[in-house]
C-alpha cells in the first residue's frame, strides 16, 4: 500500500510500504477513506517530537471502512464506516474508567499513539488497536467530511476548551488563537450557550473565519489586545479565557484578561515554560486547566453533526486526493498564504 | 480603648485610640473577646502591603460580643456571641450572590478589609460593617478557642485547599507547607475522606505537628522530597497537591508531584512570579487553582466544631492576655523558636 512516511526531520514521502495486518485480537484493519493533517504532524516533521522514529507512518485523524477484524472483536464488522479518533484507549484501565482515555495505561500513559508510537492513518490502510473501545460508528446519512474533524480538533476544542473552562450559558469567553482548534472551541462554546465570544488573533484573515464559527467580537492580537478584550467586559475580565496558540505570550494574556473567579483553559501545545504571575493571581480565585483530548464527547458531537447542529465540515478549506498528500502538506504548512484551515484528503 | 496600631514598616504599638462607633446602619460594634495574629499581619509589618496605612488597627480574626447595632440590623442584638471572619461581604453584589464573598464589590472587590483598608480586630472593640451578612453566631456551648480559627485559616484550608482541590474520599494528597494553614488543610482533608495525607515541610517540628492534624506520611522538604512523595503513590503522583508556603520552589514542586488529571490547589500568598512548565504540563490534564477564602464553609465548620468532629483549637499553641499582644507578636514572629502555631489572645 501507499503511506506518508516520516524520514527524519524535514523528510516525508508518499511511499510503498507493507500492508498492515491484525497483530492483537482487539485490532481491526480499516481502509482509510478520508484523512487530514494536524499541526502536530508539522511539529513532528520539524523534529520536535523525538519519540517519532524514521519510517513511521504519520496521521491520527481518519474516517475509514472496516476491512478485517481481530478474533476478539464482536461489535464491528467488515464494511462498517468508522471514525478513527486521535486517542486509542483500552477501556479497562483506571484512567479509561475515569473518562480520561488521554492517559490510557495500556498504551503507555498517553493515548495519542497513531502516527506517534505506532503507524498512523495517512495511508491507504491502517491497523487500529483496541478498536471497539476506540472507534465510533459513523451515523447513517452523515458524510466523511461532516465527522472527520471529530477525530481530534472538535473534541479538543470542546473538552479542553469548553468543558475544562466550565463555560456556562451567557458567559463571555475569549479564545486566543483562531486556528482550527481555536475555531473548534468557538463553535462548541456557541453550542454550549456562550454569550459573547471574543476571537483574538494576529491575522485578520483568521478573525474573518472566526466570525463564521461563532465569534461575536474580534480583537487583533498585539499591544492593545488586553484593553480591547477588557473593554468588552466593562473591565471585569472574561469568564473563560482559552489559550489556543501554545506560546508564553498568549498564555500570559489569558491570565491577565480572566475575571476573578474565572478559568483559563489551556488548549495550546507548548514547547517552552512560561512565567506565571502568582503575585497577582494567588488572590484572584482563578482556575487554570491543561489537557490532551480524551474523546469522551465524540458520541455527543456525532449527534450534533448528524442533526445539523454543528457544521464541522466548515473547517475543511482545501481538498486533495490522498495520493496528493505531499502537495496538501505544502499547502497546510503555508496555511496563512493559502488562507487554509484544515485540508481534506480523500482516498 | 486600646488597640494594636500599625506605625509604618517595622512599627507597632498597643496604643490608646478612639472607641469605634456605628458609621453605617448595617454596622455592629463588638467587644473583642478573643483574637489572634496572622502571617499576613507580619507581612504588613514588613511593609509588604502598601495599602495598609500608618495608624491602622491590625487584625482580621476574632470572636466577640455585640455591644451596639446599627439601625438596619435586625437579626443581631446586644450580647450575641459572634465569630468575626476575615472577609466582609455585603451579600447583595454579583460575587456575593455567586458565593464568592472574597471579591465582594461593595468593599472594593477584595473582601479582606479588616486590618487592611479599615480598622481591624486586634483591639478592645471593633466596628463590623455589613454585620448581618458577615458574622456568624457562635453555637451555644462552644468556646471561643474552638471557633476562633474558623475566622480565616480553617475555611482557607478547606475552601482553597480541599474544595478547590476537589479532594475525594480515598484521594492521596500532599500538603506542601505544614504551617497553620497547611495544617488546617490537612485537618479538613481528613474530614473530607482523604486517604493518604502527605505533609511536606523543611522543619521536623512542623512535621510532628502535621501528624496530629491528620498527616499519614511526612516528607522533609529538599532535594529528595519529589522522589519520596512519588514513592508514596508508586510513582503515579498525588491526586491533589496543595501549596501552603507561597514561594516559587514549593509551587513548582506541586506541579511535579501531581498525577495526570490531578489538581494543584494554591493556598500560599505569593510575592513573586514563578515558572510554569507548560512544556510538560500542557498534556497532563491538570487543574491549578488559586484563591482567597470566601467563608462560605464557615457554617459547616461551626457545626463540625460544635459536634466535636474538628478540634480547631489544637492550632492554638500559645495564650496571652490581649494587653500582652506585643509579646505575642514577638513569639509568633519567631514561631520556629517557640514551636508556635497560632497564638490566642484573650480580653
Amino acid at each position: 500500500m501507499k503511506a506518508l512516511v516520516f524520514g527524519g526531520p524535514g523528510q516525508r514521502s508518499w511511499d510503498d510500504v507493507d500492508d498492515p495486518g491484525i497483530q492483537d485480537p482487539t485490532d481491526v484493519i480499516v481502509k482509510v477513506d478520508t484523512t487530514t493533517i494536524c499541526g502536530t504532524d508539522l511539529h513532528i516533521l520539524k523534529g520536535d517530537v523525538p519519540a517519532v522514529t524514521e519510517g513511521r507512518i504519520l496521521g491520527h485523524e481518519a474516517v475509514g471502512t472496516v476491512v478485517e477484524t481481530g478474533a476478539a472483536v464482536s461489535s464491528l464488522k467488515q464494511g462498517d464506516k468508522v471514525l478513527v479518533p486521535a486517542i486509542t484507549s483500552c477501556g479497562r484501565c483506571g484512567p479509561c474508567k475515569a473518562g480520561m482515555a488521554a492517559h490510557c495505561d495500556a498504551v503507555g500513559g498517553i493515548g495519542w499513539i497513531f502516527g506517534h508510537l505506532i503507524d498512523g492513518v495517512q495511508a491507504q490502510y491502517a491497523r487500529v488497536p483496541y478498536a471497539e473501545t476506540s472507534v465510533h460508528l459513523v451515523p447513517d446519512g452523515v458524510s466523511d467530511e461532516q465527522v472527520l474533524f471529530l477525530a481530534d480538533i472538535l473534541p479538543t476544542g470542546y473538552e479542553i476548551g469548553v468543558q475544562n473552562g466550565r463555560v456556562q450559558p451567557g458567559d463571555t469567553i475569549a479564545v486566543v488563537g483562531a486556528g482550527p482548534v481555536g475555531l473548534a472551541a468557538m463553535m462548541t462554546a456557541k453550542i454550549a450557550g456562550a454569550g459573547r465570544i471574543i476571537a483574538v488573533d494576529m491575522e485578520t484573515s483568521r478573525l474573518r473565519h472566526a466570525e463564521r464559527f461563532g465569534a461575536t467580537h474580534t480583537v487583533q492580537g498585539g499591544e492593545n489586545a488586553e484593553q480591547e478584550i477588557l473593554a468588552v467586559t466593562d473591565g471585569a475580565g472574561v469568564d473563560v479565557a482559552m489559550e489556543a496558540v501554545g506560546i508564553p505570550a498568549t498564555f500570559d494574556l489569558c491570565t491577565r484578561i480572566v475575571r476573578a473567579g474565572g478559568t483559563v483553559a489551556n488548549i495550546g501545545v507548548h514547547g517552552a515554560p512560561t512565567t506565571l504571575h502568582l503575585e497577582d493571581l494567588w488572590i484572584k480565585n482563578i482556575t487554570i486547566t491543561t489537557g490532551l483530548v480524551s474523546g469522551t464527547t465524540i458520541p455527543t458531537l456525532l449527534k450534533l453533526a448528524r442533526d445539523g447542529r454543528m457544521e464541522a465540515e466548515k473547517l475543511g478549506t482545501h481538498e486533495f486526493a490522498l495520493d496528493q498528500i505531499e502537495e496538501a502538506y505544502d499547502v497546510f504548512a503555508a496555511a496563512g498564504e493559502h488562507d487554509a484551515l484544515k485540508v481534506v484528503l480523500r482516498a
